[in-house]
């Protein structure tokens, strides 16, 4: 059976999130779907970042096994063609080997986050970031940002429901970038890592909101970090500005 | 009795246009119901550009006069709080002289128009991009554009329902830009006149996409000028890819 990787973009917002659930709308289970009116399921596809209810992708990579042999572009154009109305597209499709796995194989994620800040109500992104109407420091933002990045126990940035068996990991990147926007600012939050625990994008960047507000000082985000204690985070920011931006693996399946 | 501006930014996916209709839903209406909460109506704003159904704005520019003398910061605020949920916000207001007009005195209206190349399903722009598979040729899109630029008679490019007294205009720039998205090509349109005929922006950029496909030879836009026939025009393109970007004025009444 060959094996198909895809690189795959979506909106979050109509969905309860990737992972394919019994009564709720997933991505999985859409992709599923359009799979199943090309060749009898079921079909299981497996997902480099099982995102969040709400949370977007501009490039999720995820694997199917096909008992045909399908020309990517072809494979392409049908699922696009069978994933009608819902906002999730196929980008990208390659045959892999049979030992790639979207999610065991990947050897690094990237996160973007964005962030705006303005008092008139959003209209053309809306459902697409996150909100707030406070000014905010990217010098107080970035300085905190500094104290998560290289190897620390993330406890105090990752959710209780987390499954992950150790909350140490490597946080290779944080970046912050702004750019006005009509009415405001926007800020553009990315985050690389080999992986994330769950959660903890959207931990830490509540928590550096927090800073950029000036409610937090930057060095609280260090000692919150020390704490090892989930108390300790700040407020956790809605999914709606989360986007799972990137998948790297030792070879690109797509390249 | 006081004149105030606003600048507003609007997705016009829900709206039949910016004027005000009995049975449709309209910014013009929208936006005078949320003054009507403020101070009894009716009120009748004037704006710059009167778009079209599906046509965006990111900056349109309207006047209203009002009986009570407003700070312009809680006015904003006030008529932001009473337009939710439309997409529609204002992102400036300033009290202007009463010899201001948001229609008669603006010497420049700017327009963007977003087309969009790509195979896949549009997924976080959708309804508001024009979205096309065929590649396009910018180079050649561009040769075409540069036989509009100037004064001319655009009779070939103005809807037959255009109540202009003269298809005499200056079209002072058509530039286009293109940049990679993820899989596919965006490329943006900037027209900027003093002012412009119903129709005379899509007309323009259908009749351009049509070259940029290979369907048109550049040299074709300039007979299609020179005929002033709008049976010569290309096909009109849909709205939901165009903007309403800037509006100019002697003295810039937000600076």
């Amino acid at each position: 059976m060959p094996r198909y990787a895809f690189q795959i973009e979506y909106d979050g917002g109509p969905f309860s999130g990737w992972q394919r659930q019994t009564d709720h709308p997933s991505v999985q289970g859409a992709i599923e779907a359009a799979l199943a009116r090309l060749e009898p399921g079921p079909h299981t596809i497996a997902a480099a970042g099982r995102t969040d209810a709400g949370v977007h992708a501009t490039a999720q990579v995820a694997h199917v096994d096909l008992q045909k042999s399908w020309d990517p572009f072809r494979l392409t154009e049908a699922i696009n063609h069978h994933l009608r109305p819902h906002p999730v597209a196929i980008l990208a499709c390659a045959e892999v080997p049979e030992d790639f796995h979207a999610r065991f194989s990947a050897g690094e994620r990237r996160y973007l986050f964005r962030l705006v800040q303005r008092r008139a109500p959003m209209t053309f992104s809306r459902g697409q970031v996150w909100q707030v109407r406070n000014p905010l420091d990217i010098d107080a933002m970035r300085a905190g940002a500094a104290h998560l990045i290289g190897h620390h126990d993330f406890t105090t940035f990752r959710s209780t429901l987390c499954q992950a068996k150790s909350p140490l990991k490597t946080l290779d990147e944080i970046t912050i970038s702004e750019q006005e926007i009509p009415g405001g600012v926007e800020y553009h939050f990315r985050l690389r890592a080999r992986s994330f625990l769950h959660n903890q994008v959207r931990s830490i960047v509540g928590t550096l909101e927090r800073v950029g507000a000036g409610s937090w000082s930057p060095e609280r985000v260090g000692s919150a970090l020390e704490a090892r204690d989930r108390a300790a985070c700040g407020p956790v920011c809605p999914p709606q500005g989360l986007y799972l931006a990137g998948v790297g693996y030792p070879e690109d399946p797509f390249a």
